[in-house]
Protein backbone atom coordinates (compact mmCIF):
# COMPACT_ATOMS: atom_id res chain seq x y z
CA UNK A 1 0.00 0.00 0.00
CA UNK A 2 2.67 2.68 -1.18
CA UNK A 3 1.96 6.17 -0.71
CA UNK A 4 1.94 7.81 -4.29
CA UNK A 5 4.97 10.27 -4.53
CA UNK A 6 4.67 13.91 -5.16
CA UNK A 7 7.19 15.01 -8.09
CA UNK A 8 7.83 18.34 -9.09
CA UNK A 9 7.76 19.07 -13.00
CA UNK A 10 10.25 21.49 -13.89
CA UNK A 11 11.00 23.18 -16.89
CA UNK A 12 14.85 25.50 -17.26
CA UNK A 13 15.26 27.76 -19.82
CA UNK A 14 18.97 28.75 -20.33
CA UNK A 15 20.53 29.90 -23.37
CA UNK A 16 24.14 27.61 -23.09
CA UNK A 17 23.34 23.89 -23.69
CA UNK A 18 26.42 23.36 -21.32
CA UNK A 19 25.17 24.90 -18.54
CA UNK A 20 21.38 23.86 -18.34
CA UNK A 21 22.14 20.23 -18.99
CA UNK A 22 24.92 20.12 -16.27
CA UNK A 23 22.36 22.35 -13.40
CA UNK A 24 19.51 20.34 -14.65
CA UNK A 25 21.30 17.16 -13.78
CA UNK A 26 22.36 18.31 -10.36
CA UNK A 27 18.64 19.27 -9.47
CA UNK A 28 17.50 15.93 -11.43
CA UNK A 29 19.44 14.06 -8.99
CA UNK A 30 17.06 15.28 -6.12
CA UNK A 31 14.09 12.35 -6.00
CA UNK A 32 11.31 14.30 -5.86
CA UNK A 33 12.35 16.78 -8.96
CA UNK A 34 12.06 15.79 -12.61
CA UNK A 35 13.90 18.35 -14.46
CA UNK A 36 13.90 18.98 -18.15
CA UNK A 37 15.99 21.63 -19.99
CA UNK A 38 15.75 24.04 -23.09
CA UNK A 39 16.76 27.07 -24.94
CA UNK A 40 14.55 30.47 -25.39
CA UNK A 41 13.82 28.92 -28.84
CA UNK A 42 12.22 26.16 -27.66
CA UNK A 43 10.99 27.80 -24.27
CA UNK A 44 7.52 27.67 -25.01
CA UNK A 45 6.59 24.57 -27.15
CA UNK A 46 8.63 22.39 -24.62
CA UNK A 47 6.28 24.48 -21.67
CA UNK A 48 3.28 23.46 -23.60
CA UNK A 49 3.69 19.68 -23.83
CA UNK A 50 5.39 19.56 -20.47
CA UNK A 51 2.93 21.04 -18.18
CA UNK A 52 6.07 22.22 -15.63
CA UNK A 53 4.42 23.15 -12.10
CA UNK A 54 7.82 25.25 -12.02
CA UNK A 55 9.49 26.72 -14.56
CA UNK A 56 13.58 28.34 -13.61
CA UNK A 57 14.56 30.78 -16.26
CA UNK A 58 17.90 32.79 -15.92
CA UNK A 59 17.40 36.03 -16.53
CA UNK A 60 20.82 37.28 -16.85
CA UNK A 61 21.72 36.15 -20.60
CA UNK A 62 20.90 38.22 -23.51
CA UNK A 63 18.36 35.96 -24.84
CA UNK A 64 15.89 36.55 -21.63
CA UNK A 65 16.60 40.20 -22.05
CA UNK A 66 15.25 40.02 -25.60
CA UNK A 67 12.22 37.96 -24.55
CA UNK A 68 11.32 40.11 -21.51
CA UNK A 69 11.35 43.00 -23.69
CA UNK A 70 9.08 41.52 -26.47
CA UNK A 71 6.60 40.90 -23.67
CA UNK A 72 7.64 36.96 -24.13
CA UNK A 73 7.88 35.77 -20.57
CA UNK A 74 4.32 36.04 -19.68
CA UNK A 75 3.20 34.05 -22.74
CA UNK A 76 5.86 31.16 -21.79
CA UNK A 77 4.41 31.18 -18.15
CA UNK A 78 1.17 30.95 -19.70
CA UNK A 79 2.09 28.13 -22.48
CA UNK A 80 3.44 25.93 -19.13
CA UNK A 81 0.05 26.95 -17.38
CA UNK A 82 -1.93 24.90 -19.97
CA UNK A 83 -5.35 24.07 -19.91
CA UNK A 84 -6.42 25.39 -16.11
CA UNK A 85 -3.03 24.73 -14.91
CA UNK A 86 -1.00 26.51 -13.21
CA UNK A 87 2.75 27.41 -13.47
CA UNK A 88 5.35 29.07 -10.78
CA UNK A 89 8.21 31.01 -12.24
CA UNK A 90 11.63 31.18 -10.37
CA UNK A 91 13.82 33.36 -12.17
CA UNK A 92 18.03 33.21 -11.13
CA UNK A 93 19.39 36.99 -10.97
CA UNK A 94 22.42 38.50 -10.80
CA UNK A 95 22.56 40.39 -7.70
CA UNK A 96 24.69 43.43 -9.28
CA UNK A 97 21.84 44.15 -12.44
CA UNK A 98 18.78 45.50 -10.98
CA UNK A 99 16.90 45.95 -14.47
CA UNK A 100 16.62 42.06 -14.82
CA UNK A 101 15.00 41.66 -11.25
CA UNK A 102 12.36 44.45 -12.22
CA UNK A 103 11.06 42.33 -15.68
CA UNK A 104 10.83 39.39 -13.74
CA UNK A 105 9.23 40.79 -10.85
CA UNK A 106 7.10 42.40 -13.41
CA UNK A 107 6.37 39.00 -15.04
CA UNK A 108 5.00 37.92 -11.56
CA UNK A 109 8.00 35.81 -10.73
CA UNK A 110 7.13 33.81 -7.15
CA UNK A 111 10.51 32.54 -7.01
CA UNK A 112 14.18 34.64 -6.76
CA UNK A 113 17.27 33.49 -6.64
CA UNK A 114 20.90 34.95 -6.84
CA UNK A 115 23.14 32.98 -9.66
CA UNK A 116 26.28 33.04 -7.26
CA UNK A 117 23.61 31.15 -4.54
CA UNK A 118 24.33 26.99 -3.79
CA UNK A 119 22.69 25.02 -5.94
CA UNK A 120 21.30 23.67 -2.53
CA UNK A 121 19.44 26.90 -2.24
CA UNK A 122 17.84 26.71 -5.45
CA UNK A 123 16.48 23.38 -5.01
CA UNK A 124 14.86 24.45 -1.96
CA UNK A 125 13.25 27.25 -4.08
CA UNK A 126 12.11 25.21 -6.41
CA UNK A 127 10.48 22.57 -3.77
CA UNK A 128 8.58 26.47 -2.05
CA UNK A 129 7.31 28.20 -5.45
CA UNK A 130 5.70 24.13 -5.91
CA UNK A 131 4.02 24.88 -3.17
CA UNK A 132 2.88 28.14 -4.56
CA UNK A 133 5.37 29.51 -1.66
CA UNK A 134 7.19 32.76 -2.68
CA UNK A 135 10.82 32.35 -1.89
CA UNK A 136 13.50 35.48 -1.76
CA UNK A 137 16.85 34.92 -1.90
CA UNK A 138 18.44 37.16 1.08
CA UNK A 139 21.57 37.99 -1.03
CA UNK A 140 19.01 40.18 -3.01
CA UNK A 141 17.52 42.33 -0.85
CA UNK A 142 19.37 45.29 -1.63
CA UNK A 143 18.76 44.32 -5.43
CA UNK A 144 15.44 45.29 -5.16
CA UNK A 145 15.74 48.31 -3.36
CA UNK A 146 18.19 49.47 -6.38
CA UNK A 147 15.37 47.89 -8.92
CA UNK A 148 12.62 50.19 -7.07
CA UNK A 149 15.07 53.07 -8.02
CA UNK A 150 15.54 52.65 -11.81
CA UNK A 151 15.47 56.52 -12.51
CA UNK A 152 14.61 56.49 -15.88
CA UNK A 153 10.41 56.79 -16.96
CA UNK A 154 9.27 53.77 -19.27
CA UNK A 155 8.82 56.59 -22.18
CA UNK A 156 12.72 57.26 -21.52
CA UNK A 157 13.70 53.84 -21.37
CA UNK A 158 11.90 53.08 -24.53
CA UNK A 159 14.19 55.93 -26.18
CA UNK A 160 17.39 54.64 -24.41
CA UNK A 161 16.67 51.54 -25.72
CA UNK A 162 16.23 52.84 -29.31
CA UNK A 163 19.74 54.99 -29.28
CA UNK A 164 21.23 51.78 -27.69
CA UNK A 165 20.49 49.94 -31.12
CA UNK A 166 21.78 52.48 -33.04
CA UNK A 167 19.15 54.37 -33.96
CA UNK A 168 19.62 58.18 -35.04
CA UNK A 169 17.61 61.02 -33.33
CA UNK A 170 15.52 61.13 -36.34
CA UNK A 171 15.17 57.65 -36.66
CA UNK A 172 13.73 57.68 -33.18
CA UNK A 173 11.77 60.84 -33.87
CA UNK A 174 9.88 58.76 -36.49
CA UNK A 175 9.89 55.33 -34.23
CA UNK A 176 8.41 56.96 -31.63
CA UNK A 177 5.72 59.39 -33.59
CA UNK A 178 7.50 62.33 -31.73
CA UNK A 179 9.81 65.34 -32.73
CA UNK A 180 13.40 65.32 -32.87
CA UNK A 181 13.39 68.51 -30.19
CA UNK A 182 11.73 66.01 -28.08
CA UNK A 183 13.82 63.23 -28.41
CA UNK A 184 16.94 65.71 -28.25
CA UNK A 185 14.77 67.16 -24.51
CA UNK A 186 14.31 62.75 -23.68
CA UNK A 187 17.80 62.18 -24.53
CA UNK A 188 19.57 65.26 -22.27
CA UNK A 189 16.91 64.31 -19.43
CA UNK A 190 18.37 61.01 -19.57
CA UNK A 191 22.21 61.87 -19.78
CA UNK A 192 21.30 64.27 -16.47
CA UNK A 193 19.25 61.55 -14.35
CA UNK A 194 21.77 58.37 -15.06
CA UNK A 195 25.06 61.30 -14.14
CA UNK A 196 26.45 60.24 -17.41
CA UNK A 197 28.58 62.22 -18.68
CA UNK A 198 27.10 61.60 -22.81
CA UNK A 199 25.03 59.67 -24.14
CA UNK A 200 27.20 56.82 -24.65
CA UNK A 201 28.29 56.78 -21.57
CA UNK A 202 23.84 57.03 -20.71
CA UNK A 203 23.63 53.80 -22.43
CA UNK A 204 26.82 52.45 -20.70
CA UNK A 205 25.42 53.07 -17.77
CA UNK A 206 21.81 51.56 -18.54
CA UNK A 207 22.96 48.26 -20.07
CA UNK A 208 25.77 47.87 -17.08
CA UNK A 209 22.43 47.98 -14.71
CA UNK A 210 20.70 45.92 -17.33
CA UNK A 211 17.83 48.55 -17.09
CA UNK A 212 18.01 48.74 -21.06
CA UNK B 1 49.23 -5.01 -6.56
CA UNK B 2 46.65 -1.97 -7.84
CA UNK B 3 48.23 0.00 -10.61
CA UNK B 4 48.14 3.80 -9.82
CA UNK B 5 45.14 5.63 -11.43
CA UNK B 6 46.05 9.22 -13.37
CA UNK B 7 43.24 11.51 -11.89
CA UNK B 8 43.04 15.11 -13.93
CA UNK B 9 43.11 17.70 -11.56
CA UNK B 10 40.83 20.36 -13.06
CA UNK B 11 40.12 23.81 -11.96
CA UNK B 12 37.03 25.83 -13.87
CA UNK B 13 36.58 29.15 -13.67
CA UNK B 14 33.27 30.95 -14.05
CA UNK B 15 31.14 33.75 -12.73
CA UNK B 16 28.17 32.62 -11.20
CA UNK B 17 28.57 30.20 -8.09
CA UNK B 18 24.90 28.36 -9.28
CA UNK B 19 26.46 27.55 -12.38
CA UNK B 20 30.16 27.01 -12.15
CA UNK B 21 29.23 24.24 -9.35
CA UNK B 22 26.78 22.45 -11.38
CA UNK B 23 28.93 22.16 -14.08
CA UNK B 24 32.02 20.81 -11.21
CA UNK B 25 29.68 18.42 -9.89
CA UNK B 26 28.96 16.59 -13.20
CA UNK B 27 32.43 16.93 -14.50
CA UNK B 28 33.55 15.68 -11.18
CA UNK B 29 31.47 12.34 -11.41
CA UNK B 30 33.69 11.32 -13.68
CA UNK B 31 35.92 8.69 -12.07
CA UNK B 32 39.11 10.51 -13.56
CA UNK B 33 38.48 13.89 -13.26
CA UNK B 34 38.75 15.78 -10.03
CA UNK B 35 36.89 18.94 -10.67
CA UNK B 36 37.16 22.38 -7.95
CA UNK B 37 35.68 25.52 -9.22
CA UNK B 38 35.97 29.53 -8.28
CA UNK B 39 34.97 32.72 -9.61
CA UNK B 40 37.92 35.33 -11.41
CA UNK B 41 38.74 37.04 -8.45
CA UNK B 42 39.81 34.14 -6.60
CA UNK B 43 41.33 32.28 -9.86
CA UNK B 44 45.15 32.86 -9.30
CA UNK B 45 45.31 32.16 -5.74
CA UNK B 46 43.14 28.70 -6.37
CA UNK B 47 44.99 27.93 -9.42
CA UNK B 48 48.77 28.72 -7.36
CA UNK B 49 47.74 26.18 -4.18
CA UNK B 50 45.91 23.30 -6.68
CA UNK B 51 48.50 23.38 -9.29
CA UNK B 52 45.83 21.44 -11.73
CA UNK B 53 46.72 20.22 -14.81
CA UNK B 54 43.32 21.83 -16.86
CA UNK B 55 42.14 24.66 -16.30
CA UNK B 56 38.28 25.30 -17.75
CA UNK B 57 37.06 29.10 -18.61
CA UNK B 58 34.37 30.42 -19.61
CA UNK B 59 35.01 33.30 -21.75
CA UNK B 60 31.83 33.98 -22.67
CA UNK B 61 31.17 36.83 -19.36
CA UNK B 62 31.67 40.05 -18.36
CA UNK B 63 34.09 39.29 -15.92
CA UNK B 64 36.08 37.00 -18.53
CA UNK B 65 36.40 39.54 -21.39
CA UNK B 66 37.89 42.19 -17.87
CA UNK B 67 40.23 40.17 -17.29
CA UNK B 68 41.21 39.17 -20.57
CA UNK B 69 41.86 43.00 -21.41
CA UNK B 70 44.10 43.18 -18.26
CA UNK B 71 46.58 40.54 -19.27
CA UNK B 72 45.03 37.98 -16.41
CA UNK B 73 44.68 35.30 -18.31
CA UNK B 74 48.03 34.39 -18.86
CA UNK B 75 49.26 35.08 -15.46
CA UNK B 76 46.55 32.95 -13.95
CA UNK B 77 47.76 29.93 -16.08
CA UNK B 78 51.24 30.77 -15.44
CA UNK B 79 49.62 30.64 -11.44
CA UNK B 80 48.35 27.25 -12.32
CA UNK B 81 51.62 25.92 -13.85
CA UNK B 82 53.56 26.87 -11.14
CA UNK B 83 57.35 25.75 -10.61
CA UNK B 84 58.09 23.97 -13.50
CA UNK B 85 54.66 22.69 -13.85
CA UNK B 86 52.17 22.37 -16.72
CA UNK B 87 48.83 23.17 -17.12
CA UNK B 88 46.61 23.48 -20.10
CA UNK B 89 44.05 26.23 -20.84
CA UNK B 90 40.56 25.11 -22.09
CA UNK B 91 38.02 27.48 -23.15
CA UNK B 92 34.11 27.21 -23.16
CA UNK B 93 33.22 30.06 -26.10
CA UNK B 94 29.80 31.05 -27.66
CA UNK B 95 30.23 30.69 -31.21
CA UNK B 96 28.61 33.59 -32.49
CA UNK B 97 31.08 36.39 -30.40
CA UNK B 98 34.63 35.60 -32.08
CA UNK B 99 36.15 38.56 -30.06
CA UNK B 100 36.79 36.18 -27.04
CA UNK B 101 37.70 33.33 -29.52
CA UNK B 102 40.74 35.54 -30.73
CA UNK B 103 41.59 36.55 -26.99
CA UNK B 104 41.61 33.19 -26.00
CA UNK B 105 43.70 32.19 -28.97
CA UNK B 106 45.81 35.13 -28.11
CA UNK B 107 46.27 33.32 -24.57
CA UNK B 108 47.57 29.88 -26.20
CA UNK B 109 44.38 28.04 -24.97
CA UNK B 110 44.41 24.25 -25.96
CA UNK B 111 40.88 23.64 -25.88
CA UNK B 112 37.45 25.04 -27.54
CA UNK B 113 34.49 24.25 -26.32
CA UNK B 114 31.41 25.26 -27.58
CA UNK B 115 29.17 26.65 -24.61
CA UNK B 116 26.21 24.57 -26.85
CA UNK B 117 27.94 21.20 -26.41
CA UNK B 118 26.73 18.73 -24.10
CA UNK B 119 28.98 17.81 -21.39
CA UNK B 120 30.12 14.89 -22.63
CA UNK B 121 32.13 16.81 -25.25
CA UNK B 122 33.37 18.79 -22.39
CA UNK B 123 34.81 16.14 -20.47
CA UNK B 124 36.54 14.41 -23.88
CA UNK B 125 38.39 17.45 -24.21
CA UNK B 126 39.37 17.71 -20.76
CA UNK B 127 40.81 14.46 -20.73
CA UNK B 128 42.39 15.40 -24.62
CA UNK B 129 43.91 18.55 -22.83
CA UNK B 130 45.08 16.68 -19.73
CA UNK B 131 47.51 14.74 -22.45
CA UNK B 132 48.55 17.68 -23.99
CA UNK B 133 46.55 17.98 -27.35
CA UNK B 134 44.73 20.22 -29.08
CA UNK B 135 41.03 20.25 -29.06
CA UNK B 136 38.71 22.11 -31.43
CA UNK B 137 34.91 21.26 -31.27
CA UNK B 138 33.97 21.10 -34.60
CA UNK B 139 31.26 23.97 -34.34
CA UNK B 140 33.36 26.30 -33.75
CA UNK B 141 34.82 25.72 -37.17
CA UNK B 142 32.68 29.42 -38.83
CA UNK B 143 33.40 31.23 -35.13
CA UNK B 144 37.57 31.15 -35.82
CA UNK B 145 36.80 32.36 -39.36
CA UNK B 146 34.95 35.29 -38.05
CA UNK B 147 37.56 36.10 -35.21
CA UNK B 148 40.43 35.87 -38.10
CA UNK B 149 38.73 38.32 -39.83
CA UNK B 150 37.83 41.35 -36.75
CA UNK B 151 37.86 44.63 -39.27
CA UNK B 152 39.79 46.73 -36.78
CA UNK B 153 43.37 47.49 -36.20
CA UNK B 154 44.48 47.50 -32.51
CA UNK B 155 44.51 51.28 -32.23
CA UNK B 156 40.87 51.39 -33.68
CA UNK B 157 40.07 49.02 -30.93
CA UNK B 158 41.35 50.74 -28.23
CA UNK B 159 39.93 53.89 -29.26
CA UNK B 160 36.05 51.89 -29.78
CA UNK B 161 36.84 51.02 -26.45
CA UNK B 162 36.94 54.01 -25.00
CA UNK B 163 34.41 55.65 -26.76
CA UNK B 164 32.04 52.73 -25.07
CA UNK B 165 33.26 53.44 -21.62
CA UNK B 166 31.78 56.83 -22.63
CA UNK B 167 34.71 59.02 -22.81
CA UNK B 168 34.57 62.41 -24.70
CA UNK B 169 36.43 62.52 -27.98
CA UNK B 170 38.91 65.20 -26.38
CA UNK B 171 39.39 62.42 -23.45
CA UNK B 172 40.24 59.65 -25.93
CA UNK B 173 42.36 62.23 -27.31
CA UNK B 174 43.89 62.86 -23.95
CA UNK B 175 43.81 59.21 -22.70
CA UNK B 176 45.78 58.68 -26.13
CA UNK B 177 47.96 61.26 -26.64
CA UNK B 178 46.47 62.08 -29.78
CA UNK B 179 45.15 65.00 -31.60
CA UNK B 180 41.15 65.70 -31.28
CA UNK B 181 41.28 65.37 -35.21
CA UNK B 182 42.74 62.42 -35.18
CA UNK B 183 40.46 60.52 -32.80
CA UNK B 184 37.76 61.75 -35.39
CA UNK B 185 38.90 60.16 -38.33
CA UNK B 186 39.76 56.95 -35.88
CA UNK B 187 35.91 56.84 -35.21
CA UNK B 188 34.62 57.68 -38.86
CA UNK B 189 37.19 54.48 -40.14
CA UNK B 190 35.48 52.47 -37.55
CA UNK B 191 31.69 53.64 -38.22
CA UNK B 192 32.69 52.75 -41.99
CA UNK B 193 34.87 49.21 -41.16
CA UNK B 194 32.10 48.16 -39.10
CA UNK B 195 29.18 48.96 -41.55
CA UNK B 196 27.59 51.11 -38.77
CA UNK B 197 25.08 53.33 -39.19
CA UNK B 198 26.69 56.05 -36.82
CA UNK B 199 29.26 55.93 -34.06
CA UNK B 200 26.57 54.74 -30.82
CA UNK B 201 25.86 52.26 -33.61
CA UNK B 202 29.57 50.98 -34.25
CA UNK B 203 29.88 50.89 -30.64
CA UNK B 204 26.33 48.22 -30.52
CA UNK B 205 27.87 46.07 -33.50
CA UNK B 206 31.35 45.85 -31.84
CA UNK B 207 29.80 44.74 -28.38
CA UNK B 208 27.53 41.83 -30.33
CA UNK B 209 30.64 40.52 -32.10
CA UNK B 210 32.39 40.73 -28.40
CA UNK B 211 35.82 42.53 -29.94
CA UNK B 212 35.51 45.09 -27.40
Amino acid sequence: MGVEKFVIRLLLVHESGLLRTALASVIGAEPDIEAAACAWRDARSRARSMEPQVCVVDTDCPAADKAARKGEWGKFVASASGEGGDCGLLVLVNSERPGPLRRAHEARALGYVDKDAPPQRLIEAIRRVARKERYVDDALGYGFLQAAKIPLTERELGVLSLAADGASISEIARTLHLSTGTIRNYLAAITRKTGARNRVDAIRISQCEGWV
